[in-house]
């Protein structure tokens, strides 16, 4: 039996997860990102140990913990860098390991989510897969032969930072025309918010936000667009084709067998992937010959608990060549 | 001993070559590409046979040929696509096989050039690597643990067309924004052209062109460049603000430990590589992390058949999943 846990900037959650990736028990919890980083491991240690005991079992029940990571982690356990809980050079291996007296095991949370779609999902069996992470932010994942692929210095995989076309707006990354500031949520609810702007009112999106702007969020926009509003499906189309075009570097560049698209924004389904797969085809290279099958991911934010819990197996070993 | 061949839109090079990736012997001849496919492959056969009896060695001493293409191959042997030649659909193994008698193993150009460099130059024994021949087009090879990757269906590493800006000229590919239109001669002649037009004769490039506009080439441009005219400068800072683009890409997709830099634009040495990792390491994600060593090839135009003769040799195996 493993631990797994999702750690995000919204919320932790902790999963009992059997040999088969099955969750058997659940928690989750506010992240509550404002408090010191060392705040927030204790959180994350007692909400591990509310979860084992929830679940009915002992400790000694737990073989490992593993946990994904919504920023860049070292070998060695420390989050190097993570934006959006704040956190710069902190040791979290140490400090759970300290906490919990478990073995513990840290991936970045796209990369595991990856590795719980190749293991059980979308991406079952292939032998080289990429899964994008389309929420807030844009994550990628690699898996190549079963395992997981970070690249030399461990900083590779960061697909919402390839560059798909010209400036939308200045990425965190410090670049522009990054995938995430296409693909994101965060990108397709400021591309609305422009568009609505200039829109005179005349959209259905302002019936379902309750008069507020601020509670616009991707799944209205994908709404709107299926009941057929313009100004939302400019919206959706705008991100169909810089998402296309990043899937077109991916298939030129590695040529994966499998595509899988997951987060908050693959939420909308086929009528997201439809529109991504024709304009792929389209106006990818080689027309006439295979290319990467484009998949929705299937765990949905269970990925997140099962890939962590992935990664503690002792059965598992990175491809990373750092 | 092996032969290695470099087919290219202009030149085919030959060479004899021995087990440790030395050129004993090398012959040459014009491609004449508006000759139908049968004719030049009919060509290649009588400049290998030329190559070995000029080498002083019997058809028995050669255990096996390898030849490199520029455009896309499949794992049978045939030449699906290649845009230089106006082939398609071509077994060039097969036919080449019937005339010569010897085993024939075939490549994609810019990949049997980055393998050439990861055996014997500027890759040699990274763990992983990845080199862009900066020619008429832009060619990609990438090596991961000593063998090459291609993808799943074969069409990765194409990485002429990843994606770097907005519009510069539609693409070969069908596609618009690509490398390949903003780093190879063909990218920067064009835009240095467009750049002249502009410019009211002021440039010393002009006195380099012996009144012919059509004179103009990658050298002659970089060349100005160093000599401090203006225009060139500009066209090179373009090149490099791309190309250094494009390099942030493939560090934040696949984190490779080197990247070279080869083919004619490369040729401009120092002066392009210093302004490019000058550009990576002002604009990379993650600033203060250790990333790709960014260096110049190192074996030149024979990159091509030492590449080939490599993949003619039976300890080679292709790490391609096709």
């Amino acid at each position: 039996m493993y631990v797994g846990v999702d750690l995000g900037g919204t919320n932790i959650a902790a999963g009992i997860v059997d040999e088969n990736g099955t969750i058997l028990y659940e928690k989750t919890e506010k992240t509550r990102v404002e408090r010191p980083a060392c705040e927030v491991i204790s959180s994350i240690a007692a909400l591990v140990i509310k979860t084992i005991e929830g679940a009915g079992l002992d400790k000694s029940e737990i073989k490992a913990l593993g946990i994904g990571i919504p920023g860049l982690v070292d070998k060695d356990g420390n989050v190097i860098f993570c934006v959006n809980l704040g956190w710069r050079d902190i040791p979290i291996k140490k400090l759970l390991e300290e906490h919990l007296q478990l073995p513990v095991y840290m991936g970045n949370d796209a990369t595991v989510a990856a590795l719980s779609e190749y293991e059980l999902g979308s991406m079952k069996g292939c032998q080289s897969g990429v899964m994008l992470t389309l929420g807030t932010g844009v994550g990628g994942g690699i898996i190549i032969n079963g395992q997981i692929y970070s690249g030399f210095n461990g900083v590779g995989s960061e697909l919402g930072h390839i560059i798909v076309g010209k400036n939308s707006y200045n990425c965190n990354c410090g670049s522009n025309g990054c995938l995430e500031t296409f693909a994101s949520s965060t990108a397709i609810i400021r591309y609305t918010k422009e568009l609505l702007e200039k829109s005179n009112k005349a959209s259905l999106i302002y019936e379902k936000l309750n008069g507020n702007i601020d509670n616009l969020d991707a799944k209205i926009i994908f709404d709107c667009a299926k009941e057929g509003d313009a100004v939302a499906n400019i919206a959706v189309k705008h991100l169909a084709k810089y998402l296309s075009r990043g899937i077109i570097s991916i298939i030129n560049f590695m040529d994966p067998e499998v595509i899988a698209l997951g987060g908050g924004v693959a939420e909308a389904g086929d009528f997201l992937l439809n529109r991504v797969t024709e304009q792929v085809n389209k106006n990818k290279y080689y027309k006439t010959l295979p290319s990467a099958k484009i998949v929705l991911a299937t765990l949905g934010n269970k990925a997140g608990i099962i890939g962590a819990a992935s990664i503690a197996k002792p059965t598992y070993n990175y491809i990373n060549l750092f």
